[in-house]
């Protein structure tokens, strides 16, 4: 899983408001994702996993950039990029919605933040949806303002999240409905909450837009949280992928269709929209979409880093690859998402993945990955 | 300049087909450029310097990915793209060439490869270009195809360059003119090879297009090399600033204009061509440009990391900031690159930079850097 070799940051590789105190605490890993740092580890995958699962986690998740869209044609510009129906949208509320290109790739997975009638944010997975945006608006000649601003995600995830941020910002906090959002004060300053993160456990998004209090606010959930051992984490992937949390990038691209995400019950092919791909997403449905990401239990006690797709195989024949792997704790095997072919996608299909130290058997199974019995 | 943490590739954060070369080698750090590995520094940035300035490298620049625009309104796409006339460009030649937003907003700065009269490949800098192109081409509705071939450029660098590549192509090699490109046959496959790459030492880019014989190629230049001192390297951070290469994302961004980068003698303002910024940047050069890209030789006998940009001052008010910098070991200081306003950009005068350790006195400096006396 992991590699020798450092990592460097520079003005093109970006640090974050929150930085300095998770490399204070100590940070095990990085990656890069929308040109920015992301942490992935602290004391261990599996020991951030189960912190997680019974405590909350303060998360670094400056990564989700904000492409806002504003301006008189914002809001068919948005519903030209997404399947998913928006016309009854309210300001108010979030929305995960699959983007996709005229032959109906994959082109990002954001959350939607509809700040007002025509100004939206799109809380982006890792690729450059701004300049996607502003093609099709120069082309179209609409009239709208696309940019990203200065606003740095911190994530509050865990069993405890919504007692910690209350603590910081008072009992309104509760109110926040789920994929709701909100408005806090701290430090004289009004700031976004949205009731929504990249885990199953609970919590909150905080849009930091003054880096000069990300530090003081850190601070204070860091401080508040003591006795309920809060801790830094990030986007966890043991958690994230027993979730059936997909990761755009690895686990889909643009050579996938949302159908084959199973993302189908964001995909509004009849509603009376304009949206780009539409054709290309009908013509899927009307023939059958033909492969979908599934859910792998592998049988083995270790699984290596998957690093490059591993080929997955029924006597001896491909049937789709695995995307992502982890060792579940809660199995005390691998679970993983792979792109199956429809022959294969049953559950309890048996199958063989080809890793990188030899064939492992391994079965079919419902996504989110349900406990064991 | 380094972190502890390490750094994760998986499926999302690509390896390439010389990651195992590489790192049986054994590279000393990564970034992560264009969703892929990109290497950093193999002995020290220092003794690569030093190498790369004698010798001859070989470099995994898999993350130069290509975005092939092909069809009936090519050629009208790419230079909608770019204040570079390309009316008159040829098939064979290589053209660099700042993309620009309606804004005049950089957006990459690829080298342009024409393929066929109605067949390019875009070479690129780190974001995502085939989503703006592919947004413009909807928008437009124009008839072409876009996509990511499987193209992992891998670059032959240094003095000794020449000589390495007529080893194990033949003497064909010494036919290609700078920025031109030709096809060499290796293991029964022609790979397309330009003279060109991101250093200022010579050399070449190979278009490596058959992943499966990628290792056989990096073993055959490894081994026609050893007497020749050959290594593997990777763009260096001293070279690359002292020869006043801009690191797109780092050095330029979106907020920044290709005649800000002087870029200037690639956009074509006044000519009978039709590209997306035109207006923008006709008004900049006609207003005068206010702030440009400039050369900092720094008084300090270490430079520390530079991981986000700083401030840099005259009299203690801001002209500017600095977005690159290294200690030169040819000038036993440092040399930066910084986007300094008009006030401040003349060569010789002298402002501060405000590091992270403290100020550093500066002295505006023509790049590319020449040697000092």
């Amino acid at each position: 899983m992991s590699l020798a070799p450092e990592i460097w940051s520079n003005t093109r590789v970006r640090s974050t408001p929150f930085t300095s105190r998770i490399e204070a605490y100590g940070v095990g890993a990085y990656s890069v994702y929308n040109h920015m740092l992301l942490p992935l580890k602290f004391v261990s995958v599996e020991d951030d996993y189960w912190h997680l699962k019974e405590h909350v986690q303060l998360w670094d998740v400056s990564v989700q950039r904000q492409v806002e869209i504003s301006g008189p044609d914002a809001a068919r510009l948005v519903q030209l990029m997404t399947p998913r129906d928006l016309t009854k949208s309210r300001v108010g509320r979030c929305y995960y919605a699959p983007l996709v290109d005229a032959r109906g790739g994959l082109i990002n997975d954001p959350v939607i933040l509809k700040l007002a009638e025509d100004r939206f944010w799109l809380s982006i997975s890792d690729s450059d949806v701004a300049l996607w945006a502003k093609g099709l608006a120069h082309g179209f000649g609409l009239s709208v303002e696309i940019f990203e601003p200065t606003v740095d995600p911190l994530a509050v995830q865990g069993p405890k999240a919504e007692q910690l941020m209350e603590r910081v910002f008072g009992s309104a906090i509760a109110d926040i409905k789920f994929f709701g959002f909100s408005h806090v004060d701290f430090g004289g300053h009004d700031f976004l909450v949205a009731r929504t993160g990249w885990s199953k456990q609970g919590g909150f998004e905080i849009y930091v837009d003054r880096p000069d209090l990300a530090g003081s606010l850190w601070d204070a959930l860091y401080e508040a949280g003591r006795d309920l051992e809060v801790r830094p984490g990030c986007p966890n992937l043991i958690e994230r992928i027993e979730g059936g949390l997909i990761s755009y990038g690895g686990d889909a691209t643009i050579d996938d269709s949302p159908l084959q995400c199973r993302l189908e019950q964001y995909c509004h092919l009849d509603a009376e929209i304009d949206f780009v791909g539409r054709e290309a997403l009908r013509a899927e449905r009307d023939h059958g979409v033909t492969r979908a990401i599934s859910g792998l239990l592998i049988d083995a006690p270790s699984i290596p880093s998957v690093r490059d797709r591993w080929t997955v195989s029924i006597d001896g024949e491909s049937v789709g690859d695995l995307r992502s792997a982890v060792r579940s704790p809660r199995y005390g095997r691998g679970v993983g998402l792979a792109m199956l072919d429809r022959d294969a996608w049953d559950i309890g299909t048996a199958v063989t993945v080809e890793s990188p130290t030899g064939p492992i058997p391994a079965t079919v199974a419902s996504v989110p990955f349900t406990d064991p019995e």
